[in-house]
């Protein structure tokens, strides 16, 4: 039985790769075959032709419709097979596994769950990301060879930063501040500030400050798959913490997650900030998250490696795991609640 | 317990490659050493020394003898120990199992079964390929990562050839062209006429066909391991489809399947023709079936890896799926008849 | 359950190799962190931090302290946690297992075992290696892709030289000299000698023997996994099997394995001779052995391979493997004294 949440939106692809040729991915353990269809919606279908097991995508797009490329059987963009070369029946079984896809924020997001229950105005939405004041840079599908929750672990800890991340994100002023943490419903907020201390070396490349400042994160974690981090930083005394934020320079750094497999995540991350800056400032700065986030990759994979080779081994707890450890519990939580009989999961 | 039929002869090796040194090969999950002895004969040997598990290709050839590389043990070519170095008695269970081999159509072939019953004027043999008035061109040793029922369901398979092949074997007027079949004693015939269209791309090349042919396709399958495909071209009008094949391009492409284990399969191919060429037509012919059938590799290796992957996965059936059908029962009825009691199979 | 022996001193690594940054090694399944401290100690920790399980290898050592790479936990030369970031109290569970480490004849060596059995006075020794009439040349850490106990058995038969290693240690002269061994208290001695034939092509390239020469191999092997070979030769004639060995040519060669795991061996080789040599005489010694155990490595890992294929196997015995037979008891039997009650195995 499936161990992932399935009545959910999860990200799937760069809306910006998805045209009209067919392209592989993988979700929750399922192979899918993608491509825009002629009225532009992204149409996703379970990679595997039902005759031979041949993966459509090995077939060819002919208009709308899809033909394996083995016999030439041709599913519609809802599935359903409409040729069986040599033959006048179509079998009742021929039909491919579709799923309700939706666009937003540059992202094609995915249902794999009760298509009854897809609605679209669930899509995971940042209203900064469409406002005329603030400015997004895309950034890569990120592929981490870790199950997606230990992503999710390291993206309810802020405390990580302060060892991990030294030459971008975190310095080691913060290595002992507290870390709090928050669940409202599907959600755990995780925070701290670290006041009157020099600027992360991040905000003193693109930042212009020239004293202490007020830094905060905070880690918004929308289970199963979302994380949006809140975090910028304003002079010290301008009042920052008690919510003065009128100059301040803040960033929203999205990584939407896709769970492939037990043993792959893709983290389709970018960045939505309070400024507008050249494309040359823009690049700089994806590059210098580029290189904090391949430094979550390398201990993410080792870890997992590790929890392969050891899965009897217990790990000790600490301070900083509550919020990670809530965040497992909402999730199983969800789970749980699907595999409850089908009524009640609906009425709740 | 085996999953193979064993009491068959099967295409092991081009006999252009085994000479007097040793020489690695693999067939029903069994590694194999072979050497062409001083009598000019395929000696095949389990490739492993009773003593120490070393491969024995890893040895030495002393004449006719193999020789350990370990500890010098040495085999004759009934595979019976003739030398122990350090003692004078040999151990009576110092054997290493021998397989009858016998050669036919530039093909070493071996008996994986009781040997007893291995009957060299039983190796399969086309008339056409000694004949005078007809020339044969030996093709690859193509190694596909599938079992080798797989490609022999290929083989039984008309109908993928209009989508799969379509630069060279194939072309769009045989898709709807139903397929026919006929069970024999164990073999299959499985065929169909695509009359009164353009020749296809091949014959396009090396025809000289000024108008519509009418072509036959005619898949000769002897079980378990064995498939030639007649197929041809005549002007429509000539009475091809009536038996008058007197001017026709007609080819025998042959495939020697060697069941190297559960994911591998090599395709000994060769064709036998009609008609004489220069080396450069025949090189340029081989080219052409060379591409079609990495088209077929490409093809069976996905589909291997979905059957390794969702092995609970029900194919749905279509018509044109009779004759590999008939083939697999054709083939399960030959194992379960040589795991019935030793004497009954004596006397199938 | 481990099916090592435990209570023993494994050679791990060079001592040249071990500076004070951060090594992984490999022993008996586990994976370790080694650091030379700064009072010159080797430190040995489990490489894995007890909180998240990144390997702590991936950590940094500040001081004579490691601190994990991704929350900072600190843990000193005893394996004890002695700061949490974020926290002030540790909890008592935050160790890293630690294991006791030793220094001699160039090799760092290690106790896998009950630390309180750990006397380095049993640490190996070989006396001719800091005498200053013999000259010794370290060699390599060459990695085998098999169980040590099969390097083990190499290292037991001294019939195998003559088929393996022709051009360096053996020649044909010993094809059929029969072996003895004798076994002591934890130790087998397997040794033959071969007289009155042509030296070994090592011997002819690097003694100057007139004549035919008398040559032993005495293989020491103190299990569990350490093999010293002793081999030389003299003229025949000069008294060498009677004991007069003054004019000789004599080489402890040394085997340190380190059981990696049980698909793993390194082999830490080194050669203690009765004669010093320019050290471009020592390279080319050195070269004839890494030539030698290339040979040797070939094989080992071949078998391993057919092991792993064919656990069914069940190998004929002969008579050199007399000796390897008593070798494998006698480790068998060092395994089950450890797993019976833990006061008798101190008794013991």
């Amino acid at each position: 039985m499936s161990n992932y949440v399935l009545n959910t939106w999860y990200p799937l692809a760069w809306s910006r790769d998805i045209n009209n040729s067919l392209h592989k991915r993988r979700i929750v353990g399922k192979d899918l075959v993608l491509y825009r269809n002629s009225a532009g919606n992204v149409v996703a279908h379970v990679d595997m032709c039902p005759h031979r097991m041949l993966p459509l995508s090995q077939g060819k797009l002919k208009g709308d419709v899809l033909e394996c490329g083995y016999h030439g059987m041709q599913f519609d963009c809802s599935g359903k097979c409409v040729r069986v070369p040599g033959q006048d029946i179509i079998p009742s079984n021929a039909v491919v596994a579709t799923y309700p896809t939706h666009e937003n924020m540059g992202l094609v997001w995915i249902w794999m769950g009760d298509p009854a229950l897809a609605d679209t105005s669930k899509v995971y939405d940042l209203p900064q990301y469409h406002d005329a004041n603030w400015s997004s840079v895309e950034g890569d599908a990120l592929e981490i060879g870790c199950h997606y929750l230990n992503l999710a672990d390291n993206l309810c800890d802020p405390a990580h930063v302060n060892f991990v991340h030294l030459t971008t994100l975190g310095s080691s002023a913060g290595e002992d501040v507290p870390v709090h943490h928050e669940k409202q419903e599907g959600k755990l907020i995780t925070w701290r500030w670290i006041n009157d201390a020099p600027a992360i070396p991040l905000f003193q490349k693109f930042g212009n400050f020239k004293g202490n400042v007020d830094r905060w994160h905070y880690y918004h974690y929308h289970a199963p798959s979302i994380a949006v981090i809140d975090f910028g930083s304003a002079l010290t005394g301008t009042g920052a913490p008690e919510g003065n934020r009128d100059d301040c320079i803040q960033i929203y750094a999205c990584h939407f997650m896709t769970p492939v497999d037990e043993d792959t995540t893709i983290d389709h991350w970018l960045h939505v900030k309070n400024f507008k800056a050249s494309e040359e400032t823009n690049k700089a700065l994806s590059a210098e998250f580029r290189s904090a986030f391949q430094e979550d990759k390398v201990i993410l994979e080792a870890i997992h490696q590790n929890e392969r080779k050891y899965p009897e081994h217990r790990p000790i707890k600490l301070a900083i795991d509550a919020s990670p450890t809530r965040m497992r519990k909402m999730v199983q939580g969800m789970i749980e609640a699907e595999k409850a009989p089908a009524k009640e999961a609906v009425a709740a």
